[in-house]
């Protein structure tokens, strides 16, 4: 989907490098596409900026590549042909695009040969640019935590157990989810895939930090902080769970006014089960 | 962002429908756009096509836009604004485009007052219709499926613990969380929030069913399987740390050649730990 607008730009910006190979360095920071370094030896510094492909209206972000993510998305597991990285790049499509894409690369030192095969399955997630895909990853931790309904599904769950036994069964299987949960969230903390114009120092042992970035690398910077959304989500899943396995018994069955029916019989279940530290 | 191929699309559904108001129903898997249907008592009835945001060159989809999401957008959680349906729909921004979707909208009863205000936050999920969020999260559940290094994390997190009584209670741990997560996973399964032309039958409680369908219409079907596909790569995560935990202890400490060192001393923990069922 590319439109006259586009077009323009990244026209623009092929003709000014492919005419005079005009280096522009240290001007990474400029909002004007024609800010662009193309100085291999400064990954960090931007190759192109890129509409967003999910901005709505007034709030069409603009996304800064930097050399570093096409020399990401030219290497392995991707290996995007130049067909594709210009679909990515959001070039129209042109006669002689592909060759002036390669033209451009090869003149910044990443060679890009016709006729390459791409390595990894084209998926919608290959569309986006890492700078994106880190905001949709944001924007999907944003949802996770306001709307997705852990307390309503938490409360669905415990109102089918009422034996105690069982209660004090499944708290510490909640428990135990929750610390073997934090403990690979935790490890996902510390993942420091290279993204954008950042290589941050691993913390990670190499065995581990690699793999990471392979998948980083294929979901362009979404899959982990996708993942840890989600597990977000889960989270507060399991604190809802305790929550409810914590109340009052007879709680459980009031599906109209959970909140204000109480009945005499109530056993208060939380001196009865204690939180077994696992 | 709109391009003229689009604003033409488009713009030729609203001149078709408000000139005449021509219905043509049935025609619903029709590829062309001026097969659009405009009777609000078929809400399975496509209002447009939208080109795919995150499509790559030759594989641009054309996603189905059913009356019934228009409806779904207009309505809570959203309540979209025609600024911001009509950018969802892909229209080019113009004078008076809002006022044209307006009456087009009317004239299948969806009112839509100028001026409302939009009652959620905007993500860059908002702009997605719901056959890219469902094709979106397929794509998701897909890299985490075939791309999430489970076995890599499990293997890195087994080595930190050598303890047979440790190993013992970190088995019944991963057990319990695999029992916790598969129930959440089975009830996620049972969503039948309406999404595209369908509206199918609930199999869960409406008090569960209607938050999910509230989660589903917010991320417009991206979110519970979303959240699914994560929960598949934690499942792989849990499978692989019970396969290392049940692996001869010494095994544990191999850093550079896990699959070939083996020591005398190695122990086989399988005769010692039993899987606890929870």
């Amino acid at each position: 989907m590319q439109n006259g607008n586009i077009q323009q730009v990244d026209g623009s910006v092929i003709r000014r490098i492919t005419s005079g190979a005009i280096v522009i360095k240290g001007q990474r920071d400029g909002k004007s596409d024609s800010r662009v370094s193309s100085d291999v030896n400064d990954p960090s510094g931007v190759f192109c900026h890129v509409p967003g492909r999910l901005s709505l209206l007034s709030s069409t972000s603009k996304y800064k590549v930097t050399l570093a993510e096409i020399q990401r998305r030219l290497s392995p597991p991707e290996c995007l042909n130049a067909s594709l990285l210009g679909g990515v790049l959001r070039r129209a499509k042109s006669k002689d695009g592909g060759k002036r894409l390669r033209e451009r690369l090869d003149k910044i030192g990443l060679s890009l040969p016709a006729g390459r095969r791409k390595a990894a399955n084209v998926t919608l997630l290959t569309s986006l640019v890492e700078g994106e895909a880190v905001h949709l990853a944001r924007d999907f931790g944003y949802v996770c935590e306001t709307e997705f309904p852990a307390k309503q599904l938490a409360e669905y769950v415990c109102r089918q157990h009422n034996d105690p036994e069982i209660v004090h069964t499944r708290k510490n299987m909640c428990l135990a989810t929750k610390n073997i949960v934090k403990e690979l969230q935790d490890l996902l903390t510390q993942d420091r895939s290279p993204i954008g114009n950042t290589k941050p120092t691993p913390v990670l042992d190499q065995c581990i930090q690699k793999p990471l970035s392979q998948f980083s690398a294929i979901t362009h910077g979404f899959g982990t902080p996708g993942i840890c959304a989600a597990l977000t989500a889960l989270q507060h899943y399991l604190t809802e769970m305790l929550r409810q396995h914590d109340k009052p018994m007879s709680l459980s069955y009031s599906h109209d006014k959970p909140q204000s029916i109480s009945y005499n019989k109530q056993k208060d279940m939380s001196n009865i089960v204690k939180h077994d530290k696992m």
